[in-house]
């Protein structure tokens, strides 16, 4: 028997004898010819199918090995098309809930029901592509962060207390004791810049214990997080965030011409937050939802203008208040009530949040004490910053909000293979 | 001021104005002349002190910013040093609790003061460059599956069920109701499969609730694991394997001359279980503790066997009994009390567990019948069966337990930046 073809491979094969496996995407009877639709990793094969074969063997999903001889055919997909000399069933397959083959069905289903029958929906070519794109996202991310010196790390998301502060964290029964996931590994990312290796970077978890339920927020989402040292500023980090989504872009448009078409990024505007405010005043009426920061109408309004005046989908919001930073913000060297810290949003959602850290270890105890932090509750954290920290800075990016935006989805559970939120915890 | 220049890059730099930033790894004062090495993310740098510099502010691991003039010296790392002519404080710091600059005292720290120290114990080079080794096995491991035609996934750490079985997980309070930490991607990877993604993989927490602590444990470890359709037999998973394990050793030889010597891997020699037995008890007289797998003890002689006798530090043991293995292995085709499965030991350690897993639906009901188990609980799971499942395999290997035995580590808690086990949560 031949080795396995997969149906992207059959351009180059025509004439050849060829053996296919995968799923019964659909079989089309057309009276004259019955065409059995075949998908697998590599795509969609057009497959002839014998006519003294019983296609009722042949239901959607079942999978099956097939054996014949490719030919062209312009009308098929890739100009080649297989006359199976034979097909055989590997595994049976029961009817999906949902029509897979057909896209304005899969469009159509509400998304609970796609999530509940995640196992299945997720064959659904349109579904599963954006698991690609992600794929992809992340393969670039981790690149253009090696080509700058960075290094990978892991830390740890069983931690005994917060990182961001606020109540929203999961508690864990660890053996006699209590532990909590991590919402972000910001504390143990800095103590990696102040290790010595100095650009850090990491791909996990995190865990934000929300009740609301909304378009963009998951529980457990993928976190993108890099640190680095030695920074004059927070327009350093910027800088190699700026390059790092120019090259994610970049990746993407280059392995999915068809599905995206996203701007090149060379330079990403800015806009100081007190001129972001005098501008929604301004040009859109808006005055109320900006106390130190920006709500989402707010973010919403300053991408519309940063698109529509400045023609990029991206735009740095910078100057926060200090007092909507963490407490490990760094304050502006100019105007200590805000932050050295800045938002990126692009089409006008914050898909990273990020700034210059305190970096002197007397600064953050009074920046902690000034919060009502007990200093003692961080000595792990403050170790590194009582035996030497360089000025340093990062930012903190999810996975699934970043390809939402980046594919224009609805819901930020698109892009979640098993989304979980308040209510959802399967499958 | 210049910009800042890695102490790597200053062979190529002498007779040029050079300016460094890092830390002080310890100023060494010689009478005639004083020497401060600076430590940054590139290594090490030879400074030579202006004869004017008050050295009492330079105590180990402040933060400095060095200009001077780098100039050839043959007894200097690199064959440059660097004449300074002015160093500015950046941070203080306070004397490391670990002389960090004295190998010897780092190598006989206790583990425990090493941990519990974490933030300032990692920048001992020797301690961090374990982790520059772990980086690379990433990079390498993902690069190796990505050329295999493997996607990369991220599936969710909070389930509603283990799928490893046994009791050992965490329970996480999850709102109104109970969730548990992940002890595998196990389920998640094979839905993937049956996706259509068909090869995947995935870098990923992992959580085992173990009360017994041992030097090759973690309650939270990072999990690599593959998953692959369309496999003829475990052999398939295999092949892969011994590529990425080859690929990962390659990468890490040429990366990290100096600290690697790991074994060229072509192909790995395999040993049948039921042969494995029989060695044991007629090379070292072991009959006990080998029921239907092997024990601790019995991985090391096997081991000392393929070492000596192989000339392989790595070999496959393979057709563990059925009952010894997970629900969803296949069983052997020749030997139904017997498992299409594999583990991958590496100088007596197993590292790898892995097989071929039952597709058919009907199948894998009957054997979580045969188990106990109540096929209702796994709807979700069976739901990408009963749709349709190709033959598949894959495996799991814990990057720290890989990263021990390629460095020779005594403890797998000196392979995790921030190990977790029943007594520790911090730092």
């Amino acid at each position: 028997m031949p080795a396995r073809t997969l149906s992207s491979q059959l351009p180059e094969l025509a004439g050849k004898p060829v053996r296919l496996q995968g799923w019964v995407h659909r079989v089309r009877d057309l009276g004259r010819v019955r065409f059995l639709v075949l998908r697998d990793r590599g795509g969609l094969a057009q497959i002839v199918l014998p006519t003294n074969l019983d296609a009722k063997q042949l239901g959607c999903e079942t999978v099956v090995d097939v054996t014949g001889t490719a030919r062209g055919e312009p009308r098929a997909p890739g100009g080649v098309e297989v006359q199976a000399e034979r097909v055989d069933v590997i595994s049976r397959a029961e009817p999906p809930p949902i029509e897979l083959f057909n896209p304005k069905v899969v469009e159509e289903t509400r998304l609970d029901t796609l999530l509940d029958h995640r196992a299945v929906s997720l064959r659904a070519p349109a579904v599963l592509d954006v698991f690609r794109v992600q794929a992809t996202v992340l393969a670039a991310f981790r690149a253009s962060l090696a080509a700058q010196g960075f290094t990978e790390i892991a830390t740890p998301k069983l931690v005994l207390a917060g990182a961001e502060g606020g109540s929203a964290l999961f508690e864990v029964g660890y053996f006699e004791r209590k532990a909590y996931l991590a919402q972000s590994p910001q504390f143990y990312k800095q103590m990696m810049v102040g290790s010595g290796l100095e650009r850090v970077f990491e791909v996990g978890h995190a865990y934000r214990a929300e009740k609301s339920e909304t378009s963009r927020h998951l529980t457990e989402f993928v976190s993108l997080d890099f640190e680095m040292g030695f920074i004059d500023s927070e327009q350093g980090v910027m800088r190699v965030l700026a390059r790092v989504i120019g090259e994610i872009f970049a990746a993407v448009n280059e392995r999915f011409p068809k599905r995206a078409k996203l701007p090149v990024v060379n330079e990403i505007p800015q806009v100081d937050f007190v001129e972001a405010k005098r501008l929604l005043a301004d040009r859109f009426g808006k005055t109320d939802g900006l106390d130190g920061d920006l709500d989402t109408e707010g973010e919403r309004l300053v991408g519309e203008w940063a698109r529509r005046e400045l023609g990029s989908e991206l735009v740095f919001v910078t100057g926060y208040a200090l007092s909507r930073r963490p407490v490990y913000a760094m304050p502006h060297p100019s105007d200590p009530t805000r932050s050295a810290s800045f938002d990126l949003l692009y089409n006008g959602v914050e898909i990273v949040t990020g700034g210059q850290r305190i970096h002197r270890y007397e600064q953050l105890v009074a920046a902690m004490r000034s919060r009502g932090l007990e200093p003692a509750n961080y000595e792990d954290y403050l170790a590194a910053f009582r035996h030497g920290m360089p000025p340093h800075g990062g930012m903190g990016m999810g996975l699934e909000r970043l390809t939402k935006q980046m594919l224009g989805l609805a819901n930020v559970k698109e892009a979640c293979l098993f989304p979980r939120d308040r209510n959802r915890l399967r499958p």
